[in-house]
């Protein structure tokens, strides 16, 4: 088990095996002579995290709950082993405490800091960033139509433009009522405009029938992977670092994650040669991989791939028969660089090399959450699937119908996002506007906090390329990793720890998202308004470096 | 497989076995010598569906889409077997030919017909039901609250009134933006106005912190299953008939029903005998059966549950460690009876007998989709735990959490279906007129339908006692059945075609909830308004009985 943890990249491992690979090494810096105590508890392939150093997923406001497990029915021991593998960090211990931190803010004026900032998820509305107007006001429409029965007063009152009442009555004619269920993949109206939006995007033709619209890309990750696992050797190509719905989804499923790493020197490079290593040594290990994850711009890298990266990934995939699940829900969200499609990118290989390609299956994903939009709580999304056969569409339209439908005014918002106010429509110019605050305000963000960080001994940086984190990579001193190891933690996570306490600032420890043996990260998102919380963190980082040196 | 095809209740069937069950009556028929085919293309424990007698999946506009196995990654031999063997008829082949008449409608006056009547699914929406007003005034404001900067014009434009205005205030003040995740579970304050609404109904404690916000009940079903079920042999007790989302979820689990018939010659009764005599049976057969399912009201019989027979249930589960899964979304949809749920009965219980049923593990589901509220399309509910483990708990907090969280403008609209305008409040008569309206309308129109199935030969159904369905028994003749098998159909799913293009109305097929072998029913909901589509019907039957008398 050691030996495996200790070697590279292009060992496969399962989800649980993957994040006992950091285990182990925090494991031996405890104890360096004691075989980690999850290789003895194996139930059913899993390897079950090692309680003594992973940051549980124990809220401790349950921890006085009651557990009597000879009396239930269920207990910790006999429920379904994968769901217990499942790791998903950026809501686990440290977004738990900030939650109490924030509770005990209201009471207890002692803490050192007067607010809770949350930095651990790409929430912008929850931090200070509005909605579109235009994208609400339709909202409001087509939950209550009957505003739609004085159009004077919704426009002298409240200021709305012709255009927003049109747009909620086209929505309403295409939904009937936002209460009702919509066809399982979505309404077909609704599927047609991002099949616009794509031709529009790409050059190329999007038809509405390989369109599956989602409750946010998360459970159409999940319904994609679902289908695409079909036994415990099932392999994944899954990048490192990651955001972790890949890795938790796998576990789940009980198939197996294979891990390729990003290339840090270069910018967190998607690099082919990495990828081809890991699934070569994948399959002479017997893992049957069917599919690569692409996440681009990178969650939590940020990094776009160019024209040829993604040409060589896709020729790969052709090479190797493997599905490409292309997440590219920060497609709008790019600083350096352009983001290209890897739907384009097929077709003009397609076009130009005519046969050589056509077999190649591509899924990707796209959601309202990010972008300048960011409206996460409203779950919604899409993918479109090119190239894949008939019957295994119908499998995934059964999937869906089973969940009934993606929620109806999720629909209503996508369609707008694909489809916004043009130039010359009365909306346009504030839709526009806004817009362009936003994403102003999301660079300014990102570039106050990279300075901030390039300033901070120990850690290094790329500059901001996109999506809405940054990956800064920590060197901390020997003490402080030696502190870490005494409070059994991490030492990303002790550090992650220690921010929260000392400044309420609430980030996710590169842990969470996998990182190389030995290396260590933290992710945050540059939302957060105003530079008081950037200051908080030198101030901070100084302190603990002082502290540890 | 034949001798256990042929048996009774009480066998323990994998979801694809249990469809296998139905098959085989089907395949018998059309070559009772021949051993079906299912039998000799096991797949990991998978036994396909038969392809020639099962309503399949495959959307007809599908079909002239490539389908070349050799080349692609996927394709329907190598995905997940698992999502195969799902089956999910309510949205199936009847469901899919019914929008392909609709489409056709359009264009084509030769069809017997002039509107499609949608009566396989509970979507009162997509009929004639109007959302409650006081509900969509307040959605209208949390999607655009810059509305209630003019409430002089929210009153006088659009007749809203204080406690609409109020609500909307009281909702942005607890989840921010609708725009923003909400905490994994929900928002604290709107599972706290879950809780009050469950004291209130019970008469017991309720607390936030065991209360789960979710996308519909379907969702919560699909994460307490995940939960549950730890390896093939895991076993849930399940209604037959009832809801396929069980079973549907269950193959994809890889865990295996064990269905318990209910009473049809007692109004649809829940018999715990039938029960235990399932699970002993189960039990020797190696499967740890460890939860039940009971749907009250039933789901598709509209039968509800009394106080006796609950207890019985809670008894039964009590003395052998079983979960009780209680889907309660019908429970303000009753006619005939009374609800009761499942965890006053607890509670009365464990008041009476202290220390006999403190180890009973309870997690009751309800949904927003139901009542007279009918808000499908908002994909909104939640579900309580009773006696569950806290470390088990954390496990849901963490599903719940990589799936994000539920739809924030659905938790909004289920903290008014749980906290309706009280008595006294300004929009309190309103309310409560519409509310009625609709539930007089529901029980006219079950009781038209009813006594036109009444007249109907071979037709066979007991009053509507609740939910939105009617489940009658068919008896069809010899003839009917001889051409159902000619036609390669199980001899309902031949009888509800047929009802299809004839008439335009789209049921379900008893086989899609499971029935008895050598029985035939179907699901019809009584949504529709009007008379006309009922006439229709009754029309067709006689034909349908003279045709093949």
């Amino acid at each position: 088990m050691h030996s495996l943890q200790m070697s590279r990249a292009s060992v496969v491992l399962s989800r649980a095996q993957l994040f006992s690979l950091e285990l182990a090494t925090a494991c031996r810096s405890i104890s360096p002579s004691t075989t980690p105590r999850h290789t003895s508890a194996s139930h059913r392939r899993i390897t079950p995290a090692c309680s003594s150093c992973l940051a549980t997923w124990y809220p401790s406001s349950r921890r006085n709950m009651s557990s009597s497990p000879g009396l239930r029915s269920l207990n910790i021991n006999n429920i379904n082993p994968h769901v217990k593998a499942a790791q998903y960090a950026v809501r686990g211990e440290l977004a738990i405490k900030s939650e109490e931190l924030r509770i005990k803010l209201k009471e207890d004026a002692s803490l050192p800091f007067d607010s809770v900032i949350s930095a651990n998820i790409g929430n912008p509305q929850q931090l200070d960033q509005k909605p579109l107007t235009f994208i609400r006001e339709v909202l409001a429409l087509v939950e209550y139509p009957k505003l739609l029965e004085n159009e004077g007063a919704l426009k002298s009152s409240f200021g709305y433009q012709q255009d927003a009442i049109d747009r909620a009555k086209w929505l309403l004619k295409e939904v009937g009522s936002v209460g009702a269920y919509s066809q399982s993949m979505g309404a077909a109206g609704i599927r047609q405009s991002v099949a616009n939006f794509l031709e529009k995007r790409d050059g190329f033709a999007a038809d509405k029938k390989d369109i599956y619209l989602t409750a946010g890309a998360s459970a159409g990750v999940h319904t994609l992977l679902h289908v695409i696992c079909a036994k415990p050797e099932t392999g994944i190509l899954t990048p490192i670092p990651q955001y972790p719905l890949y890795t938790a989804t796998l576990s789940m499923l009980d198939a197996r994650c294979v891990p390729y790493y990003l290339d840090e020197t270069h910018g967190w490079d998607t690099s082919v040669s990495g990828m081809r290593e890991a699934y070569e040594k994948a399959t002479s290990d017997g893992t049957d991989v069917r599919a690569l994850v692409v996440i681009n711009p990178g969650n939590p890298t940020g990094a776009s791939l160019s024209e040829q990266d993604i040409e060589e990934v896709i020729k790969f995939a052709a090479e190797r028969k493997l599905v490409i699940l292309a997440d590219e829900v920060y497609q709008t969200n790019v600083f350096i660089g352009k983001f290209h499609s890897f739907k384009r990118a097929l077709r003009v290989m397609q076009r130009r090399d005519p046969g050589v390609y056509d077999h190649v299956e591509l899924a990707s994903l796209n959601s309202v959450s990010k972008g300048m939009v960011g409206e996460c709580g409203h779950r919604a999304g899409y993918f479109e699937l090119v190239g894949w056969d008939a019957e295994v569409q119908d499998q995934i339209y059964k999937l869906a119908s089973i969940m009934l439908c993606p929620p109806v005014i999720g629909q209503c918002l996508l369609e707008m996002v694909v489809n916004p106010p043009k130039e010359g429509d009365p909306s346009y110019e504030k839709y526009h506007k806004e817009y362009n605050t936003i994403k102003d305000g999301l660079l300014e963000r990102a570039t106050a906090l990279y300075e901030a960080f390039e300033q901070m001994e120990g850690v290094e940086v790329g500059e901001p390329q996109g999506s809405m984190y940054l990956f800064p990579t920590l060197h901390l001193p020997e003490k402080a990793q030696k502190a870490a190891k005494e409070a059994g933690k991490n030492p990303d996570d002790f550090y992650c720890l220690r921010l929260l306490d000392a400044t309420g600032i609430c980030v996710v420890p590169g842990s969470g998202f996998g990182q190389k043996p030995g290396t260590l990260h933290l992710r945050t998102t540059f939302l957060a308004p105003g530079t008081d919380w950037v200051t908080r963190w030198t101030k901070f980082h100084k302190d603990f470096m002082k502290e540890y040196s």
